[in-house]
């Protein structure tokens, strides 16, 4: 049987400080739950962060990149998917997850929020950002819950997972 | 030279009877300004009014189908581009546009506003979801304006392409 | 309704001089005939030829590129549709079309009449690669025939929409 | 680091007896190497039968599938990747692996393997079909080698990676 996957979506260049915080953080309960931690597999911001995270916990690791070679990879990943199809990836990163975690806002997080809402996942959200809390909130509806710690974040993943 | 695109994004099954005649509408304005009209392709909700708009006004009309046959398409489109690749083909709907106006919301419209914006896109909003709109109105910055009716967001678009 | 699409397939930069010959005359027969011309939408090779042919005959012309912006599209195509998905838009390029036209030989070529096959969709042969046709005749089976002119390759493809 | 990516590819429903024992030999071999094994993912044929050899094996496993779900995936996959995008996701295939082998012969195999020449990577070829492998050696040149048994391919791969 396949492995739970969990899939933590976030800036990259433009991440906050405190995203890349609970970022590896996220990374770091997720490993230690023992699901395979997924990212956008790039070495900068939420993804890169999330990676290390899981990997100094033990866990295993999985990046989906949009480029189409490995040269900005983050070296956190065990396994690097390159699809060399740009944010068309995005939609294959909330297919693959269980759940999706959604730590900080960009234009590329919103719209991994947006296609993981259209194909019926569930999305955690995390984020400073408390515009994009209270829209995304209402927009949602059942299928979206808000966290305000990485902890509260896995604890509602794993409900949403049994 | 190819000609310029507009994409016009909205809601299919689950689209509002404003939507819908603003998409007719829209539609039409692209069409009477010598652009090509893009849409989902799909025979339901803003993208078959939208095609059915540009038609009847003499347009070229495109529809990018997320199926991976014409079964559901709009019999409004001059050409159907079949993907077969569900939500994905939404990051194409967004590089393909030169202007991209979102008619409605939902999450899938939210996904292309998005991945609009992250490909440098600009996008003109018309919408009734006066929560969506004044979050997205910051959201997006400079490349995000909002309209009020069909003639003002085709305005703000003949703008945008100058 | 939706038009009819051939599309026509084949090398770029390393197109020979018979195959863009050939590639030129399928474009001006598919427009002559009053079919959409779709092609890969690069400036170069079998895919440029085709589409100049078209226009010059005063066809509708589709590009499908596989890069994200329209730096090196053939300004012969009226529709440029931008991927930004590399090879996976030649999936693209055989759903879209009814027919398939594979002009010249390579690596592209080869996996496009593949995902034709594989697809569904019929595929007309020409080329001056002896092994290749050889090979692909009976590998394709009911579904690929060759031709050896442009105008038997467009007759062949009305008989196959018939 | 990432682990490195060894893809298998080969028919689904339409494989032979000897594709499908070979499959499950180079899965073993794969796994016993330490490779992670990438294939299409699906319960079936080639596919499935790499899958099973490899996690007999104790290796890593790993399937991206064409559907937009894990109804008919392979139960012997660590991680799936769920690209809803059909045939399109062939290009992530061999993108994604370091070395490609094919096994057995089909429209989807052979468009894998014209995929992987276009996007500069190595494949060993290992086929009953003569006339298949005669001409792909040809027209793979110095990125395409024969294997004539697993246990050859998989040598052959070893050496690749060098």
């Amino acid at each position: 049987m396949a492995k739970t996957v969990i899939g933590i979506m976030g800036p990259g260049d433009k991440a906050e400080a405190a995203d890349i915080e609970n970022a590896y953080e996220l990374g770091k309960l997720t490993a230690q739950k023992g699901f395979v931690l997924l990212t956008g597999g790039r070495n900068v911001g939420v993804m890169d962060a999330a990676l290390k995270g899981a990997k100094e916990a033990g866990g295993l690791t999985l990046g989906i990149l949009p480029d189409k070679d490995k040269t900005e990879a983050s070296r956190h990943a065990d396994i690097l998917v390159v699809t060399g199809m740009l944010a068309a990836r995005n939609a294959i990163n909330v297919l693959t997850s269980d759940v999706v975690i959604a730590c900080g806002m960009g234009s590329g997080t919103l719209s991994e929020i947006a296609l993981a809402l259209k194909a019926g996942r569930n999305v955690v959200l995390l984020t400073q950002n408390e515009k994009a809390s209270a829209f995304l909130d209402e927009f949602g509806g059942d299928r979206l819950s808000l966290a305000r710690t990485p902890t509260e974040a896995i604890q509602r993943t794993e409900k949403l997972l049994r």
